[in-house]
């Protein structure tokens, strides 16, 4: 227990606790408890009694006026909106539903809390603030909400000063602070440990803009001893308000949240009536029902889109991976300056390298058609990528014209006629501006054409320039563009947009977002053994990851004589993330060269659902392993799989969730036994076993290894 | 002479001038003289052998990377691209046309220079810029191009250098320097008085970002004495580039340009191939030449519009004048809170003040259509008033949602029938990323119910948060803007909008703009009896200004009793603005009670062109007085308008600019001898008079008076 509480605990007893209120889980497990203290308000959490979190801060800094004109208001006067208080209503509301997503984990989510609303008046600028707690059986979701009034209508934050104040060390799974980028590894150490470890965690990103000593939301973390508490902080419904980071405090273990700024230093313009998003802490005695938690998705509101229909589970390849490991190119010509409009395309010098050419996108749709996928992705097609990047350009790409050699029509009338839909490509480059002014135009460019899904991105420093890739101004980009899609019935899978906050089931057709270091970094530096024991943690929490797996050929030596670079995982790992890491839009990202050649294997990925009516974690630890079995939607078809980090591990699949009775054949597909991520990473064995729920299917993964089991009902 | 120029000619001696290249204007009158000194290059410009501009720096300081993502990238690494040059080519060229503009002050514009290209190479950094000299008989116009090459694709512009190094002390016409605003007063005074006098010149404004002891471009200055020389400095042709102040540096009379930065300090952002905006010195020995100068135009590209016909001049009255001076109001209801898309307008309580009611409109199109004008502007038609201002509130309009008592359809089909159109508007607040998603559904909502043109308006700070009014990317927003009105055959009129740099030449439909302080600022402050003879001289030298003139009323007393607010001006120097200040959409800005009060005087407003053949300038000295006559197009009628500073003046109108031999009509408007701006405006007198080019009319003009004179042949 740390020093400074036993002083407020005293100051308490003096001063006298204004106001106190008290909220249970269903459950009855999780215990939330409100006080002013000196017009102070706090909120503490415990759980079977035990402090999850000591009373921690609520409340915010403004600035004075509502518009500046200047590049740096962070100097100019503010008032605070977080002492002074005295509590003038509070009103109390449960809910207990099941609401069903249109793509999910599960046919049905269940939605279960007590609810304490407490309305505070601050005398002085008489304004009412109100602060709505919501504990569910899985921990404590709450927000602030600013009511419509006379004097509160126009404001600009300064900071949002809410804590989370924890009473002992913890290890921490974190990702290092950043407005613009998500993509760091995972450390994982002690919370007190983490800025000793800050500045090593910090590699070198095309956009980056590190916060010092902070660490990123969704954060994992754990009370070590005899009672082992999991904790996940992170936030939902991130609407009309920045992304949050959390600054640490490592002394006395407390994190605060840091939004993140927009060019002048503002973090968030609020018009009243108003409310920010919610803070969630998910906590569970056992890691899997942290995983298992639907509370960020609970915590956003049902979609008001009618129709529905057209939001679909998609399985896909891409002319994409070739790229990346930079044996072909996106871009078309040999010229590093073009200028949308007026350079012609057709007069500048072919580079020979250009992916998404007629000919090679015709031989992915004969491939991807032939193994039953959904939909290929074509990235490069687009005239601009010469210099797309670094260049602080916004009229970087118009998303309407094709390269020379890409026939738009001829290729998504072939794809169609063998039943594949070519997946839109739209990277923006940052400038989201450029990207908003032609998103009619490119949408209206995708219906025309029979495209239904689109891979946005957003590499690079933002345009609104001095924005960041989580500022309050691109938040409300990235859920417009979502919802403008709806408009145009088409999904969106979004790369370097900000890590989502349960928003698809609001906006269903923002099917997945990249958002973390995803499959790409494998050959840019490397995801450590770890990386995917971790993400479903943290970076899934809040709605599924376009992660994109499946590399067969790992090593680049294979492409490039003396290429040290490989994918750290043994092949059968691979088959594991699609069931490890949930996305309703899975892609199978090795080139079809590879999987050609390990067609039992790529069986798999061709089998494997990805959307589901029933989910189970079945074994995990952060940054250890994670064994999960679902179900597919609308079959009596299960699917597990498991990954392990760097270390060896053995695990019993125990197949208790089978219908009782009923008789399975299960194809399971592990590590050879000579199998080794650095070594030998395509040693995989593949076998078939009728399996009942009485069974229980040993498997061993070597390090970095995994697993994936497909069982279908005996006919 | 200054010391430190003499100096430099000893520097020269010594180190030797590496190259020297001199430009005459066709006239043989300018002389333009390039030279590098050690590196440096510096131009001079002489008139009949006397020097305008001593040897005054060119070049650039840029940023080393292409992109950042601070706030603040003004502490960041740079580089000079101002010296270390060698000459590596130069290239002479001329020219003489006469080219007509789709609406003007004459039928023909005379485009006659002699050009000089010099080449110069860095070569540290192996760059090659171009810096394109064209002498004009009226003056000197240069830019920087920029060649795509090898090690010169990408850069950021930390500030531009170029000098204009002046030999003595000047009078100056000046507004303080500013990011966000040109509506301040313009002050008078000695150049080297301009930093003591500076901070008195700097008026609060609801969006200002002033430049401490800078003043803005166009910039009027008079060197005195027994041979005195009228110089305007100025810039042509601003496109993709900030819009430029100067830093002045008064004990040696020298100025800098200080461009506009952006949110992040940025000065501009350029992508080779590239071109700056021309800097353009005007000089004359007569006032009046100055006046005369068609150099900002003649340095924009001809208009690329294949079709004009749909540009047309336009007189017109307003919804306006009333809401300004506060009898009425722009919002609909009593809320200070509303939400675009969410608040229902028809259910909040009416103000009972809402100009913009059906009732009100059909009088006011009544009144417009009885009086022969083209055109109603109607403000305050759109739903978002209530909150429209200082809150940093993005989605602020939809510009296509009408008020409950706006019937847009019926407003237009009356309209129609009776001969008008009404005039949309469009108030962005600043919010131009708002205006830019709106702006395609906005143009068509126009061309379905026969708007024709758009008043735009940005009152506010801008959005993107820490952009300005004037840089580089709101100048893009401008451009954009107007360009994609034309694609609708829509007309912009804007205002707060960057001062104009001839671009109507390249897009003829931005017909006018404000950029400046106009009528409104009578009841916002006052505009000062000396004031509309400057703009000419300033604001008007890159375009049209839509002033709106025609304040009948001059005395708000009128309207609410002890009010003290007045216009600075008599009635007949109301009437001879029309003639003074060019624009080809002139607005009669009163209200319609007043002018059926004066509707003798009345005529002269329904009888005055707005688009013209032939223009004299007859007599002008700025901040005292302007006499223009002007030819109405394709007609023989002239008009002649005369305005007078504090000063009451006498003058002479030669009609000597009448065709010989033929008899016209005259009539005159002239201020009536007890007229007095203060204590009797409205007292004007009225007469006829048959006249020939052999004729003189004297007239009178009282303090802060004027006049105007319809001629038409005698039939």
């Amino acid at each position: 227990m740390k020093k400074r509480n036993i002083t407020i605990a005293f100051l308490g007893l003096s001063f006298g606790v204004l106001s106190a209120q008290s909220l249970k889980s269903p459950d009855g497990k999780f215990e939330m408890n409100f006080k002013l203290e000196n017009g102070v308000p706090y909120y503490s959490l415990s759980y079977e009694g035990n402090p999850v979190l000591e009373p921690s801060k609520l409340g915010f800094e403004v600035f004075k006026k509502s518009t500046y004109n200047y590049k740096d208001i962070s100097n100019q006067e503010s008032l605070n909106l977080s002492s002074g208080f005295v509590k003038i209503d509070e009103k109390r509301d449960s809910k207990n539903e099941d609401w069903q997503p249109v793509l999910g984990e599960k046919k049905f989510y269940k939605n279960h809390y007590n609810e304490l609303a407490i309305t505070l008046n601050q005398k002085e600028q008489n304004k009412n603030i109100v602060v709505k707690f919501r504990l569910f059986n899985d921990g404590l979701g709450f927000r602030y909400e600013f009511p419509q009034q006379e004097n509160l209508n126009y404001f600009i934050i300064k900071e949002e000063l809410t804590e989370f104040d924890f009473p002992m060390d913890m290890k921490a799974w974190w990702l290092a602070g950043d407005y613009d980028t998500q993509e760091y590894v995972y450390q994982t150490s002690n919370v007190s440990e983490i800025p000793a470890k800050w500045a090593a965690a910090v590699e070198d990103n095309v956009s980056q803009s590190p916060i010092k000593n902070g660490v990123q939301t969704p954060l994992m973390l754990k009370r070590e001893g005899k009672k082992p508490l999991y904790i996940n902080l992170a936030e939902a419904a991130v609407i009309d308000y920045p992304a949050s980071n959390l600054d640490v405090s490592a002394k006395d273990y407390k994190f605060t949240i840091h939004l993140t700024p927009d060019a002048q230093g503002a973090k968030g313009y609020v018009q009243t009536s108003a409310v920010t998003p919610w803070r969630t802490i998910i906590a569970s005695p056992k890691a899997e029902e942290v995983l298992a938690s639907k509370m960020l998705f609970n915590l956003n509101e049902p979609t008001k889109y009618k129709d529905t229909s057209w939001i679909k589970p998609t399985k896909y390849m891409g002319v994409w991976w070739e790229m990346i490991i930079g044996k072909s190119q996106w871009a078309y010509s040999t010229a590093d300056n073009v200028k949308i409009g007026e350079t012609d395309f057709t007069k500048l010098t072919p580079n020979g390298k250009h992916a998404a050419n007629n000919e090679k996108v015709k031989n992915y749709i004969d491939f991807a058609s032939k193994h039953g996928f959904d939909a290929l992705l074509i990235e490069g097609w687009n005239i601009g990528w010469e210099d797309w990047f670094g260049k602080s350009k916004e009229f970087v790409f118009d998303f309407v014209t094709p390269y020379p050699d890409f026939d738009i029509k001829m290729l998504n009338d072939y794809a169609h006629k063998k039943g594949i839909r070519l997946m839109m490509h739209h990277e923006t480059s940052g400038a989201a501006t450029n990207y908003e002014r032609w998103a009619d135009e490119a949408f209206k460019l995708m219906n025309k054409y029979g495209y239904t899904a689109v891979k946005s991105g957003y590499v690079g420093n933002i345009i609104p320039r001095g924005e960041h890739h989580y500022s309050q101004w691109m938040i409300n980009h990235y859920n417009r563009i979502a919802e403008k899609a709806a408009n145009y019935k088409i999904m969106v899978n979004s790369h370097e947009s900000v890590r989502p906050s349960g928003l698809n089931r609001t906006y269903p057709n923002w099917v997945a977002a990249e958002a973390a270091r995803g499959t790409e970094y494998e050959v840019f530096g490397g995801n450590p053994p770890e990386h995917q024991t971790i993400l479903p943690f943290t970076r899934f929490m809040g709605g599924p990851m376009d992660y994109t797996p499946g590399i067969f050929q790992t090593k680049m030596n294979y492409y490039f004589p003396n290429d040290t670079r490989f994918v750290k995982t043994t092949l059968a790992k691979q088959l594991g993330l699609y069931v490890v890491m949930y996305s309703p839009l899975q892609m199978a990202a090795d080139l079809p060269e590879n999987y050609e050649k390990h067609l039992e294997a790529f069986q798999f990925i061709k089998d494997v659902a990805v959307d589901w009516d029933d989910t189970k974690i079945l074994a995990a630890e952060p940054g250890d392993y994670i064994h999960t079995a679902r179900k597919a939607k609308g079959k009596e078809e299960w699917f597990v799989g498991g990954i392990t980090d760097e270390n060896a591990r053995d695990f019993v699949v125990d197949l208790s969730f089978l219908d009782k009775g009923r008789k399975y054949e299960a194809t399971i597909y592990e590590d050879g036994k000579d199998a080794d991520y650095v070594n030998n990473p395509q040693s995989y064995h593949i076998y078939k076993k009728v399996v009942t729920s009485k069974s229980k299917i040993p498997v061993k993964m070597v390090r970095s290894g995994g697993y994936a089991i497909s069982i279908k009902p005996v006919k």
